[in-house]
């Protein structure tokens, strides 16, 4: 029933596994403790490479020993959980993180030491088995679809794009006016032939729709994606796959607001908590085409803060040559921001701080009460991928606006508008941020 | 660029609000007020249709006059959004409600009659132009799609089904792992040939992966849609083509909750607030096929409440023949309950008795502390179509266990058994709702 691909995708599973266990018995036959070490998963051992653009597991090792009292439940959750996915690959099953957790839940009965029946779960909550899927992720070096584990998948796709997915050869420029979605282990996924020149990924699905109705795709030969919202994994990986396997600029829309750059931010970087993945789901090269703020208020905000000297040294401290950015034209007419404009909330500042720090926002923020609404927490100094000239510059801009738009507005503005000149425009005079 | 399909349906479009507004024109040639009459889509002209099962808009109808000053705002609202539609229309455009609302949002100046200048909004809210798009729909007798109005879109389908949609044709069975994502204007897909013996839909999207992957659908000549929670207008629409221009039938897979119920309610009666879609989008034959408080817990609970001769004749009075129910055995064993029911919250408890109503739950609640934590509000009496016999028992054992189940708890106890004996075993003894 299954196809091939998956077949040998178990076989693969198996032997990783098998591998991994076998390592463990024979700790025993030596006459040695059982004991499992692996990375740890820690954001003290997570590491931003400069060079190769993601976040990265450390150095940092963990170790998990039988024999250790503070340890031997983990061990022993992990050894659960091992088996129960072997399992699960043996009997071709389909496990999802959910069905694992129910899976694995049940209560362990025994007698302690003085007698007493005692008994202990082996987990409460799926926080705490999905993180022990997690630790089997690292201690095997795969990915949890590399193990056939599923899950809910939000990614869709069109364009001049062939593909083979279990046994069937698929053409995902003749999707009609629905989409190609994308399956939960893309990297089972075989590219067959491409002809584009670029992918462009999409936030929003609505958005979406729109470009591929009108035939975005198919007139400016691009790959057209949409996450849905926040990027799941699959999602990454497949466009991860694209850039790198083809080469591929890959291009991402997103509405002008903290949420929207920390998509780009998954995308690109990877996720902070989750950073062992990102070795294969980033996309390093990844570039941030819009929307903009100074799409929407050009850089003459920005060059009035800079212009008071103080406010230039700080932020040139920060990230050198932001005083020398090229200017910026805005896209919107002062009309058109009046109608298209929201107003940032407490947590889109928030997300703001997050991401470039205190010190953007204590220069950049004018108004007082703005200023009140932010939470001081020790130890925000924002991610290094967004200390740069051209997001302090947007960063400093929403600060000072307080503002934020959706791409829907800019959809609004007319669908040529959007198809035909700003993301073409866009994409021709290098108007994006890497 | 755009398909075939597309140019027909938007030149029909474009004459439907001709249509609509050359009435208005001939009313003010006449020398009359302009006035458009619609349906009133209210609460109270909406009607639960026993026949159709269905629910519907009632007879009663509603003036909008631009001369009478309660009615001009709402009036010229509508004038505007038909004006920008037509225009979109016109210009080859796909807006989405979003985009509508911001392509209509702006300010109009004016001087009242004591010569200050005054300015209003056209309107400040997404809700106030969404209001007004489903006054178009009534008005116009269409639903947004058919006036290429596009939307984000959750739906899923995989399964033995040749469409056309667009220029294209696709086979539905030939998706690989990934799936066919359903296109935001289903009215305009041709179903080509269908090899299927029911449909199932899925609430879930990963169980929706997990069946798929198994190859549910070749198995069991499925067509397998996932709706991917509550389901969208499009993946309704879809699913009630398919049973109504197949006579398959619909079977829907859901949590074993209130909410669950509900999403079963929606697909099958239609949405309380937007009734009027109903007659489109609704599918009056689809059956509830699990998971079921019964398929859980059996009906011994709900014998024993029903021993007592007060609570039988108080639910009897409600649901003539419940006491005559055929009995059910559970799915699970005392064990698997115990590790796969999760407690019910009071937002499960309040939409339960949404559902049937304060008399079912006064009846099956036992515990007082439960009792308790319903807030009351008056006249909820239950939706009719969920006041029968089988509901009721459905209900009467949610109350007095105060449980729910996942599906993905069902996969757990192994994807064979979901897959290869609860859904097709169910099917074949007619153990569903209707």
């Amino acid at each position: 029933m299954t196809s091939k691909v998956d077949v040998e995708a178990r076989k693969r599973a198996i032997e990783v596994i098998k591998a991994a266990m076998r390592e463990l018995v024979e700790q025993i036959e030596r006459g040695e403790k059982p004991t499992l070490i692996m990375p740890k998963r820690t954001l003290s051992n997570t590491i931003y490479d400069v060079k190769q653009k993601i976040l990265l597991l450390g150095p940092e090792l963990q170790k998990r020993s039988f024999t250790d009292i503070n340890e031997s439940k983990k061990f022993m959750q992990t050894i659960l959980m091992a088996s129960i996915i072997f399992n699960a690959l043996q009997n071709n099953e389909y496990p999802t993180i959910r069905d694992l957790y129910y899976r694995g839940k049940h209560s362990i009965s025994y007698r302690s030491i003085d007698g007493k029946l005692v008994s202990e779960n082996t987990w409460d909550e799926q926080r705490e088995s999905d993180s022990v899927i997690r630790d089997l992720e690292v201690l095997l070096a795969v990915l949890r679809e590399d193990l056939l584990i599923l899950s809910k998948e939000k990614g869709k796709v069109v364009g001049n794009l062939v593909i083979r997915s279990g046994d069937d050869t698929i053409d995902l420029s003749k999707m009609g006016h629905g989409a190609y979605a994308i399956e939960p282990t893309p990297d089972l996924i075989e590219f067959i032939d491409v002809d584009a020149e670029y992918v462009l990924v999409v936030e929003k699905d609505a958005v979406f729709q729109q470009l591929h109705r009108y035939g975005f795709w198919r007139k400016h030969r691009a790959i057209l994606v949409t996450s849905a919202g926040q990027p799941d994994r699959a999602t990454r990986r497949f466009v991860r796959r694209l850039s790198e396997e083809f080469k591929l600029p890959v291009y991402i829309l997103a509405d002008s607001d903290p949420y929207g750059f920390y998509i780009y931010s998954v995308f690109k970087t990877g996720s902070i908590t989750l950073s062992y993945e990102s070795e294969r789901l980033a996309t390093p090269s990844a570039k941030f085409i819009g929307v903009l703020m100074t799409d929407i208020f050009g850089d003459e905000i920005f060059r009035k803060i800079i212009r008071n000297r103080d406010a230039r040294k700080a932020l040139e401290e920060l990230s050198p040559g932001i005083s020398e950015l090229k200017p910026k034209q805005p896209y919107l007419t002062e009309a058109e921001r009046a109608n298209f404009i929201i107003k940032a909330k407490t947590k889109d500042l928030e997300r703001a701080v997050e991401l470039v720090g205190y010190t953007v926002a204590d220069v950049c923020i004018e108004d007082k009460e703005a200023k009140n609404r932010i939470k001081r927490k020790e130890g925000l100094t924002g991610y290094p991928w967004f200390i740069t000239p051209h997001w302090v510059r947007e960063l400093c801009t929403f600060f000072n606006t307080l503002s934020k738009l959706e791409i829907e507005a800019m959809a609004s503005k007319g669908l040529k508008f959007l198809a035909d000149k700003y993301i073409p425009e866009k994409i021709a005079s290098g108007d994006w941020i890497d």
